[in-house]
């Protein structure tokens, strides 16, 4: 069986809304691509049981509301929601916003690069 | 305290290495932004110990040399590697490739979505 799984998209930022969990057969995360056209926001406040949600703003700028906070977010921002969050996203009145959406179990990483990575003496294939 | 944290960069795809653990307290993933010039690999083939590595090709092409394969990838791409997986990223030869890796760790994931979401009677604060 092989080690990796793919999936080939023309943009990413020009989905309504793509989900990664079945078709790469995802175990240690939920991502979504999401789309909301100019001046639409996602229908509903939500919070989390477990997991923390990381946002990539692909393209164009918004909104988030954040608890009693409201933020100006735009292409290039990155944040992380705690599990009790209440959040909801808002495109602009001038244009649409696409973000990433990464959810992940809150306190389940253990080790990361350098004390979960192991180095091989292989060569590249390339 | 604040139930979310943010970074705001100019544009993810033009950081040479940019790494999110520390600055967003990051809890159950590693995200890194990753720039590679025209005809460069990372230096190293590696695998993992225990995490899932999710990468997203943002700009630009090139090859993932994955245990005895060379695949073409390019922008839109997104791909999942097993732990074991024996990996190394290439840029082609005319131009630089931009990439986000997620790190999670394998089968830390019980319920996303509907299943850990919450949906709220509140209204945002837009």
């Amino acid at each position: 069986m092989k080690n990796y799984t793919l999936i080939s998209t023309e943009d990413l930022s020009e989905k309504g809304r793509l989900t990664m969990h079945e078709q790469l057969g995802l175990s240690g995360a939920e991502i979504s691509f999401n789309q909301l056209p100019a001046g639409v926001n996602v229908p509903f406040i939500h919070k989390h049981k477990q997991n923390e949600e990381i946002y990539v703003i692909l393209e164009g700028s918004g909104y988030l509301s954040i608890d009693d906070e409201v933020i100006d977010i735009k292409k290039g921002d990155v944040f992380k929601i705690s599990p009790n969050g209440e959040r909801c996203i808002k495109a602009c009145e001038e244009n649409a916003i696409s973000f990433m959406c990464i959810q992940v179990k809150e306190n389940s990483l253990n080790g990361f690069s350098e004390t979960d990575g192991v180095i091989l003496e292989e060569k590249p294939k390339f």
